[in-house]
């Protein structure tokens, strides 16, 4: 993949001017530049306001706040405003509203409400995405597109006929014939059987389960037929401003969409980025969110959606205290965001939205809120050089969409299978640790990692079996655990045991499982060969019961009937190691676990510091920089490795023991 | 308000002998005597018995009720019978099924089933209305018109075409223009903008929230086309029967109806009242509800419905205990109630109702429960001077139903925001010292009281800023709370920080709040301002953090970022002082702290009483009524204010401190 | 009822071969003899397999399983295949397909998904059967007939416009008139009254309840509908077959149907039994659901479902441990079954169950669960002579599918009622005892019983007062408990008091009755009649408030305001008493009063023995077989009866005191 860099470190937010009076649009300049701002998002969800009828356009609103941002030297972020269709056309062609399961139709109202798959959205959205793109191609504020917006989120799936019938065929190009979907679904398991492509349904209301093969199908059609609305929209861009990069946001605790599927259709990834503000929160949360989407391209990405400070969707919105938005920024630059913005810039007086904070909150610029928005935002091009520089990882945490969605859409072994927590699980050790982790796809090349780790992979895809084998043989680490190597890209069962293609590589088989009940708990009984882990820790969630073949215990479960046998295991294998660990271990196992196993590879943290004290390396050309965040409510001590650094922001010289003061960052460059 | 009272102090209950066979009617009269009953509400549900089909009325049976209630002395509250559809009319005239959010009609098979709006509803119901009223406007035992039943309760909205349409032309008659709704309602915000009426749909299914000023009208809409089913019910009564009363049942802990719209479309307010009878429950849950009912016409009202033991809609439902129905008929009359009937007569043997008590249970006469009604209203005559008496209030509440919608509706900045809780919350405090409490809605005059408060006003009117303001300067005390002064009457913020145009007054504004987890407390450290408040309280669920114009400190936070800064405030204004509570302090400072402010103007209790005896004064003729109500289950000792009583029931002398039974109330007049 | 007895101990699965290569059709043979399995269940789910279309037949696949299946000696336990329709019907005939209660149809892509009133299913469905019984009526594999498969249990109610016909027709038989109908459901209830059949409603969305008298009868027309389904299969197949046994597999856990009424309609009861096999279930689970089906047509049944090890459809599926298998299976055979089979045969490796359990699973062979299948199957013939034994219990619990429906449709007292819970309350406390039990319908004679229990007998039928006075005036011991004798066959009060016609034979009457909250409890204070019981215990739930007749008081009330008045009573009737349990006693209360009143009668354990040791004898031509299980995990002592005895799995002759392992069972017979 080509690497892209930004141009520039962009600071900005969500932008409707258009919702208040023409004069606060001029005080908002004053106010934007008081704060450093050189970008905003603008005509997401105004579709409306642009063609109040299919006959009628009216730009003049929109070419006045481009013309204001260009005269204030402030960039667009600009929206292709598809993410919100006008009421007129749900009125004149109701094929654009989505419907459910039931069979129900929406209604217009809300926002997203668009069958993604209406040939009329289709047609009407490229005519607007066209003129739109056609009039501002040479306006001087035309920074980047953003592509409709947090597509899927809100309509997960439709199932109108016009979608039935799109699905149909995407079956028919899949398989070919009937029979050979049957085969590969299964659909001969209660019946199910299809003779024509006619009689196939999506999974609609029905009396009980449906096949869960065609459910994995359904959900890979769905994330394509929504590739398809942003491909389409991409196209008409990139024919008309070829220059101009491209993006669309993207959400990372979903499973809605393959992310890995969409890397490729545009220039740059971003994402909105929501983690909880409650002092509870784990910094590592944020983490994987960054890692995540660092990994979807292999390259850096932007923050296009952060809360100046609470939202307003939760249970209950806690406040960002003062300094987590910094810190939680440069967190996110840490992790490779090369950009940051904000939704929102000014607080909304209507609609749903009206108390999810804002850069300008409603009592204006007298405001903490404010003040640090400026501080944030004045310091900002301190930190320009470290733009485009790669985050250093040594370890890589396998991820696969198929997997989640298939995992979870199995009825059974366990309803409390979650595949997002099990990443947390092994992601949040190494964080803790200050080891540094890619999150990758199945088939991303290995072997540049010492370290790879695949949770729960219950599904093993085509060439999987032969790229581990191939970065264990010469000498690399890989861990996987319970539930993996259960079934193919099909959802079908590998027959003769589970881990199926991976059962050489860990050298054993799975005879069963026991899917533990909630608050019941077994143990792991290290036997000895680790020294650095020795005695009994708890386990939940899972057991496999195993046949060894060339893999050697580690671990053994505490009790059950299965007391005594295999549950942590490793393999030799060519010139490196396979461990299996067959339950869910306690955390702090684990986080001993993982750190003998980097040691062995020579994986060392990146510094070695007090508890919730993260530290993470970018480097360019050569250069590292050294980002250390203190995501503690207090002050702490840390001490640097070895050298002299001079911080970013600061230009002060900093060696050794230095003091931190609570939730303070520090971006560093040796000297 | 012209103030309307009762000519009778009435006792009886809901009555359908059309249920059983005629002789057990003529027992009935019997058992009625002998308990005192003089009034029975009769015939709300039996449209179907009474039209068998569009063409055939058959009265017979109802004008035998009448008359046998006419001979054996005993009133009728006739209802209109129009709560509940003919199945015939259903099938006839499906438009008279009201439709749900998701499209879907409702079927015949319950009560309320009707569409309020149907054209056909509301012709045929205006047919039986008139066709009922001209049968018995001359007959001796109609003594009221109940009009239909609870409406709205069931049915809280009718998403059919018919009321879309209704409410197109509504927003058309509010606005004028599309334009100017978008503008108002901020249809902008998403682009759901609309340019033709049609465009506009009610709140139905779509893909995510609905605009809340939108939400906002349609509630109002809903309410005012409930009020236009019982108006024109009405009309019809008073042109046929204008010397005949008329009221219809509400109910005091729903949102659903603006109870003080409808206050002056009936002659009395009249009220099913049900609280838990669990043993654990606060008796300031009636006393609200009746504080409610009373002030909606600012004058006495009607009991309408209580259960004479159990009902059975709860989870578990508990009996009455001995006496607790005559403890709460005399607080309902403390209160201002000024007749009881009880749902129902006779327990039913048919439908969902049978395992509700009745004043005649299964078991027949023999029985505690018949014999306590026995009791009760034998000695209810005793009472009768009391009719039409005055409640003494120097203290009032603000409710507002406007509000409650708009600020629950609202997504955010918490989900635990609980209106009418938060009304409990500084009503119960007073409640529990003996303080009367008037509720209020926002546009009656306030200068009659020495105390106003305003929990929770989201929402501030047009008029209320001054009204207040007029208030306080003239010397009173108001005392509002967090999240006050947010919007205006169309869920627009007031930009430049909350309490929008109660700042002045409040002498603050409202930088950010916080909106704090569940079990996450914060504290209110006093200042020693408050000399009688010294120390520091728990408070939870939301803080703001203000910035102070002329207001002053009385207490502040105990922690979190914004410790030290303001929690509590006073402001002076004119003559009078106006207090903020910034967050939800525990019940014990509340009690503390109103206690403190009713003091300072003059505001004590009517009586100084052990825990959960409750006092209420009511007056006529400059005559006072004094009621002391011991809701413990145990015996307790009283003392009476100075002056000699004449207990009302007994003819006893009282004086000086008194012993009262468990659940004992004693009603007395000073000699 | 004629007795039936199955001509053999049949072992097996079901069995799909069909979803496999057909090599593992071979493997599966040789595998089958290893294990012992002489039948298997298929052709359940494959109506789309053998009918493409509806012109096509394709039953090669299933004669080449029927061959393979003869030739190796294996039965079939064959299924009717209607179990699941094919896709191209619901596309075909959408009328087929079944409505939920809000107007909206299912769709194709599970399994049961059809209409049971579709005149077009049932077609369709009769020329299936007559194909399959003909194509297979000589077979020498043919066993028995499969019909159908757990009906009523995804599609619990159809409300399509066919069914709603019927049901108006059905009413119509019933009732006559509409007037009638109206009298009995007591539809002037909320003037829901019918004046022609076609104004009469499913119980469809409404804005309210429905009559429930009326939901008692749809339940009653909607259990009839399957069982029509079922007749007419059945019909077709005893044309065909007349000499082939026919079953269909029922659900012990739900109250969809009543299966007291399917019983005639087929030769012998089968049962899908899947207790939950964590280490803290109850065991009595299991016998209680054999009893049930044992009891449903007095006689033996057939284990036709089974898990080898876990299912899939838990929120957690733990694996039944080494032994558990073997265990529950000879529970199973104490209480009745003549037969052991499992579902699955071979784990699929497609769709919604490929994570449960199978004897074979997917590793194959070489495992615990296999090897337990084969122990198992291969001691099975050692227990042929028990085949066709009676189960010996003198004591019976009353059982009725009607007031199950209807206690717990009604709204009120209480909505913790839970009369399946109630049966087990009483259940579990003599099997604990090892007294057996039988559990009886309420039609049944009663006079061969010496104690008959009838928990929670809110409805009381016609002809049951006599029955069981009868019963005690002759001696036996009776006794009931709160809410019982409420209502009659409509869901109509019995006026009076309850329990209604079972108030002489109680000797009083229920004055009122206390629902009580969730946590709260009353209790029994013993007066020392009971000379076995004294001191107090805890009860909950509810308390009925009694004026005894000629009832003696046993326990009274500890708290509340009938405290002090009697909880507990026993009436002498004849030569018989009647107790009468007023309030939920705890259950070591019942354990010991149940044991009292069985010694009084005579009645003793089978075998004193550990806690969680089962005793049961079944008995043929006057020969007892004693079943012993050890259901704890860990090893016990036991003192069989006097005499010596040879375990029939072993041959070993046992006397005196036995040590049993862990989960042991053993099967003894007297020498």
């Amino acid at each position: 993949m080509k690497k892209f860099v930004l141009p520039n470190l962009y600071f900005g937010g969500d932008y409707t001017p258009e919702h208040f009076p023409r004069e606060v649009m001029l005080e908002d300049m004053r106010l934007m530049k008081k704060a450093g701002v050189n970008i905003v998002t603008i005509n997401v969800f105004s579709w409306a306001q642009l063609q109040p009828n299919e006959d009628t356009w009216t730009f003049e609103w929109l070419d006045d706040i481009m013309d204001t941002l260009a005269k204030n030297g402030i960039f667009a972020d600009l929206g292709t405003a598809t993410a919100s269709t006008p009421a007129w056309m749900a009125k004149k062609y109701p094929e654009i509203l989505p419907v459910d399961a039931n069979g129900i139709r929406y209604n217009h109202g809300s926002r997203q409400t668009f069958n993604p798959n209406s040939p009329k959205y289709r047609e009407l959205s490229h005519i607007l995405v066209r003129t739109i793109a056609e009039r501002y191609q040479k306006h001087p504020a035309l920074a980047m597109w953003h592509v409709n917006n947090e597509l899927s989120q809100l309509v997960n799936y439709d199932y109108s006929e016009i979608t039935a019938r799109k699905f149909r065929d995407w079956c028919k190009d899949r398989f070919g014939t009937c029979e050979n979907m049957n085969r590969k679904w299964g659909l001969h398991f209660w019946g199910n059987n299809i003779y024509e492509w006619d009689e196939l349904m999506p999974p609609m209301k029905t009396a009980h389960q449906v096949n869960t093969s065609l459910l994995l199908d359904w959900k890979r059609f769905t994330n394509e037929c929504y590739m398809e609305v942003a491909r389409e929209e991409i196209k008409i861009l990139r024919e008309i401003t070829p220059d101009i990069p491209i993006t669309t946001n993207f959400l990372y605790e979903f499973k809605m969409l393959d992310y890995f599927a969409w890397a490729d259709l545009i220039d740059f990834i971003s994402v909105s980025s929501f983690p909880d503000p409650k002092i509870t929160n784990h910094p590592g949360e944020a983490a994987l969110s960054h890692d995540i989407m660092r990994g979807l391209k292999d390259q850096p990405f932007v923050l296009l959606e952060q809360a100046p400070s609470q939202v307003n969707w939760r249970l209950a919105n806690v406040n960002k205290k003062p300094g987590v938005m910094r810190l939680w920024s440069h967190q996110g630059m840490a992790h490779g965001s090369d950009s940051f913005l904000f939704f929102q810039w000014r607080a909304s007086v209507h609609g749903s939205e009206k108390f999810h904070s804002a850069m300008v909150p409603h009592i204006g610029e007298n405001s903490r809120v404010f003040r640090e928005m400026c501080q944030f935002g004045n310091e900002l091009p301190g930190l320009k050089e470290v733009v485009g520089a790669d985050v250093q990882a040594e370890v890589a945490i396998v991820m696969d969409y198929n997997n989640w969605w298939t995992v979870e859409f199995t009825p059974g072994p366990t309803a409390l299978l979650d595949y997002l927590q099990m990443l947390k699980d092994y992601h949040y050790p190494l964080f803790e640790q200050n080891i540094t982790t890619d999150i990758v796809p199945c088939d991303r090349d290995l072997n540049r990692y010492k370290v790879v780790i695949a949770p729960l992979l219950y599904m093993v895809k085509p060439g999987f079996k032969e790229s581990v084998e191939k970065f264990v043989s010469e000498g690399g680490t890989f861990i996987t655990t319970f539930f993996s190597g259960a079934v193919n890209e099909f959802d079908e069962v590998f027959e003769g045991g589970y881990p199926g293609p991976l059962s050489d590589l860990m050298g054993l088989k799975v005879e069963e499982f026991e899917a533990m009940k909630p608050y019941v708990n077994n143990s792991l009984v290290m036997n000895g060969t680790l020294e650095e882990l020795t005695g009994e820790f708890e386990s939940r969630l899972w057991c496999d019961i195993l046949q060894l073949g060339t893999a050697q215990p580690l671990a053994v479960y505490g009790s059950d009937f299965f007391k005594g046998t295999p549950a942590l295991t490793v393999n030799e294998f060519g010139k490196g190691k396979a461990y299996y660990v067959a339950t869910m271990p306690e955390h702090g196992f684990l986080r001993n676990f993982l750190k003998k196993v980097c040691a062995d590879q020579g994986v060392s943290p990146v510094v070695e510091a007090p508890d919730n004290v993260e530290a993470v390396v970018r480097s360019k050309d050569g250069e590292p920089f050294l980002f250390v965040m203190n995501h503690n409510y207090e002050a702490v001590e840390v001490t640097l490795p070895e050298g002299t650094y001079i911080d970013l922001l600061t230009q002060e010289k900093l060696t050794g023991t230095i003091s931190m003061e609570s939730v303070q960052s520090v971006i560093l460059k040796k000297v």
